[in-house]
């Protein structure tokens, strides 16, 4: 089947590789319908991590079953799937409660899975013909028969949900502002978020008009903050007190507001976020921060070592929760919104290219050009 | 009447001040009768602050209300009353949010106030035969008539419930493990705390030889971190996995391991923490943390940025709770618990003494000598 | 001045009546310019509770400061503030823990006060030129200077904060499907905050056409309990499988389905509930019950003994919250709601009237006709 | 192999059955070394339910795995094991969602099922030489090897979370007062975990002295219901307020306080409660009510219609949590709390009998005599 091999950095091609078939009574097999180019393949993709050549990337699926394994009890061939990027086993400590981006079963020796992922267990991706997903009881959420919606759902793998968890970490509530830093699609996806649990005032900081004009559209404030200090502006416009809540939509790769596109000043967003919200308030911080950088800054920085405004986040008395989504335990509820057309995530996808264009979608995303801020793979159409 | 006066670094004297007297109609004037020293008096007497010479001393107060303003309703005379350390007007929006520790009202322009301490409003301190009390009805706590649980009851105005405070920010479940970094008072009733709240295992982290005893004696585990490296220690003990709770009972005065007494490394605790705690696991920080501190160790830390493990708190999944204590949010309950037999935090008050002797109580608890480990001060007995 | 009086069974008249002063350093009067008439109101009106003629009606209370007491703080003459029904004092351990509408203070022998009700303590009612407010720093919420929002603000006083708290009781959450049975006043406020809550799916349950219009306005599902089995209707739209969460704003005086407008049968609603939530959902019952009603339909109903259906209930699984509206817990976020305009409850309102007209407003309310829904007097204008 | 089979009225025999063997690949086999009876088998072997004979009881089972099905990945032949009473997939909404106790799947047409039990799905008991476990990764709690704390983790598949879920469902916290209406395991149990979770004062409502006695030896206050009115006890005991929390371990079975050991009232606990608990409190009911009970006292009991002081219990504000325990939401805590020896639930444990004797067990049992309270069979040993 074909796949989306990574070769090297900046460098993804479309290969021939083996077709997955069920090694596991718990397996299916997912042909490949939708499959979304993610922020944090760009990571890889750009020689950022430990990924070696070879890997096939994907972690935001969703497809139709084909082959089932004899252990399997809820989901049929045919059944139209989607699946949460973490890989979970639902049984281990962590996954009973509720933590299934923490699996301890399917990554042995770390806390997560995920497909299509450096170092996040033996799952190859699928930005492929198919899949093959493990405990597919746990991992398959079942979405109505045919097409509809097919943006919308493909979604629900990873930045939906990820999105509805920096506010999930922030504990948004109705009535809250929130600032959120970072337009891209998690950013976008958080402001929603937050406008859908009643989010009273949501701000979006970036500085790419095309972004700012999104959150606009879906009624947030852009703060574009290569005009002046975000934290003023925010300020500003909620009595000089800050906001209630805070999100990080930008993580590890942020760039100082002075340096331009120039240098990476991985703790910006992080203080500007404990700058910008008031005492008693709280961040999330879904956006990605690693242990071990080998393109970071500064020695410390590569060791994700960052100098954090400890003292003010304590002296505001803030709350911060941190750490990647447990998809599973938003992606039901997510995905009745959209069938009930209370949400419509789709606005962030900029395109939808076939397998065949992928490489070419890779480098164009990779630079931002073209307006490509959000690319939905489709193999198996 | 009498009271404990600043008069600069390492010197406090008794001295006669002006009584107090009743300026607003919800004042009350409190003889007291029990007032304790913090650790944190001691920023201010090691001159590691901006407080004045001529500042009174003393936040964690208890005594016998002398006199009664018209708009008081709930406090008579003769009431014996314990104060939250924090002063709170309780009708800000913080204050009916329960966030009592960032009051709005009582010192313009912070959130929070407190009694005889620097930057915190104008509300001189305890140590002294007199207090007045702002908002009584709010502020007091009443007691039992008499001198019975005296030792017991003056902890609720600080440390008992800044210890269930760190518990509270963790989230310490029944039959959680959890860290403590710190055998002070405050970590003390940490750990205190968590074995109320039902945890399985506590630990406590310190080198000091009589804290880590009394440690033990309410059913804790000491870890001595001068005789091995704590994370492992506390690994050794949790098959490897670390624990479910950590709590910073220490702050940025932490020193590092290596250097004995010497050298301090502000946010040693912290980074410790982060390895110690379990992926999805959560860190309680009650331990005091500055965004000013002119005695740091290096320019940063001056500023109160420190150098944080948050790639490794991130992929973990921490979350983590800072800041003061809302005293009110638990001390009604933690009183109960003394007046029902269930609590006795009075374990950790090693010296009683009458107000005169405090300028040798505050050398000796700053000296840690003699094993003054709590100072109680009578200046109303 | 002008106040509206009870002068007995479904008679009230605006009369002269003792203009409030200053009786506390605490309190301050206010200068009514906005009174609502309450659905319950009308349970005096109707003289189906104990209160005696002479009361003054009103707990939906808008209007400017006219008179400050010596001990408030932050309040000022001039100011503009809507006070919620519940008189409370801020300080009682209830208040404290946030449950105002169970203050211990101002009702003394009963946890709760309101102004201009029976049994509920010694505060005349805001139907009137002018309203003494106790506690004023804690029982007034500021509002913008103006006019604008008139109708809205007043409704934070009692019913846009208690269709909150029906979806607080209940746990609302992003994604849920809600029932709320009654579609008056309480009924389509709880609606409206199920969708501000980011509800996916909300029927509103009654018989009166106005009603299930304005739900279906409000983005809600209407359902016309007189034309079949509502329980089935709802069923019949959730997949077989009833709703996620289910809100009681009839309360006992519900009147059975086949009888008409003829016979109440108190515990039709809350069993209609427990057959329409399925399974692990919760209940919020913000719809009023009462240990003592004279007029109730048989011997167990007058003592508040309701047959409920509690074997299905606990088959079920589950949860129920009831009681009355800790408003203070809710006004402040959905005031400001109000202000940015996220929120605009007053599509309930259906009339304005002058305070001389209150005798024919409460006629008319009473029987339902000419459309009246809900009532604003305006005394002060 | 032998195994506990009901005939009928008041009476089971040891007989031998078909021995299970794997079905599914998610099986395992267990061979039980530990089941108890449950107070909730009694229902059964009294008749008092549509049980057919022929059933093999036993839902409280533990003990050694004989064989594993191919698709089970973390259970091994030889682990030690204990089973929460429901059977649940692990992968429905409700599962996911933590309430196991309403599986979707394993019972089709109902939410919830559970091993040897009327209306509860295709699993016989495990009172038993061996058991079927389905989805045996989800349902199977890992033992340390080996014979030591037997008795207490048996109590892991039934009671012991039964008793804290009822603190669960009433919001027990540290330095509430608490009511436990039952003296029998559930309600020993729940007494207990109130106390384990931090309970300043906890009431255990029975009329039977060694169930009172018992009560005490953990630290409980004993209310003998047969010497007076137990409301007045307890209110006698909190200064007239009553308690801050309620538990509810009787269920429909009630017996009226006046009527002796005659006639059963089966709303008579929850009404005390209503009158026990302080406004704002909360209810726990993990005792047991039913849709249908053919032996109920008057028409509408039959049918599971209850007269509740529904009144009184909104007057108060109060909350109210039912339905079966959600076992493995707590079971992996408690076995650690067991583990740790801060929890010995086995102090209820009356009598342990090898297999042969269950008949005379079950009917000791339900007389209650020769101090008969908790009953656990060795079948496998």
């Amino acid at each position: 089947m074909k796949a989306v091999v990574y070769k090297g950095p900046f460098e993804v091609a479309v290969e021939d590789v083996e077709k997955p078939r069920i090694q596991h009574p718990n397996d299916v097999i997912v042909n490949v319908t939708s499959s979304a180019i993610c922020g944090s393949d760009l990571h890889m993709y750009e020689g950022r991590t430990a990924a070696e050549p070879g890997i096939v990337f994907g972690h935001e699926n969703l497809g139709i079953v084909e082959d089932v394994g004899d252990g399997v009890t809820s989901i049929k061939q045919g059944d139209r799937v989607v699946m949460p990027f973490n890989v979970a086993c639902g049984f281990c400590k962590n996954c009973t409660a509720g933590k299934t981006a923490f699996c301890l079963t399917v990554n042995p020796g770390f806390a997560g899975g995920a497909y299509g992922y450096v170092a996040m267990g033996p799952w190859p991706g699928g930005q492929a013909e198919y899949v093959r997903v493990p405990y597919a009881d746990f991992n398959c959420l079942k979405l109505p028969p045919g097409t509809e919606h097919e943006s919308d759902f493909v979604l629900l793998a990873d930045i939906f949900p990820t999105g509805y968890h920096g506010n999930e970490l922030a504990g948004t509530s109705p009535g809250d502002s929130v600032a959120v830093y970072g337009g891209g699609p998690v950013g976008l996806m958080s402001a929603y978020c937050a406008l859908l649990r009643g989010a009273k005032k949501v701000f979006v900081v970036d500085r790419i008009p095309e972004r700012l004009q999104k959150a606009e559209q879906i009624g947030a404030i852009p703060i574009n903050f290569a005009e002046a200090d975000p934290v003023e502006q925010i300020k500003d416009q909620t009595d000089g007190e800050g906001t209630d809540k805070g999100i990080d939509a930008v993580g590890y790769q942020a760039r100082a507001r002075a340096a331009g596109e120039g240098r990476e000043e991985p703790a910006t967003v992080l203080n500007s976020l404990v700058q910008t919200v008031r005492a008693t308030g709280a961040l999330g911080i879904p956006g990605l921060y690693v242990p071990a950088d080998p393109g970071g800054p500064d020695e410390q920085a590569k060791q994700g070592m960052l100098l954090v405004a400890i003292g003010k986040l304590f002296e505001k008395g803030l709350r911060m929760g941190t750490g990647q989504t447990n998809i599973k335990a938003y992606n039901r509820q997510l995905r009745d919104m959209i069938i009930e057309g209370r949400a419509k995530p789709s606005f962030v996808v900029s395109h939808e290219v076939p397998l065949d264009e992928a490489a070419q979608a890779y480098q164009k995303f990779d630079k931002r050009v073209e307006g490509y801020t959000k690319v939905v793979l489709h193999p198996g159409r």
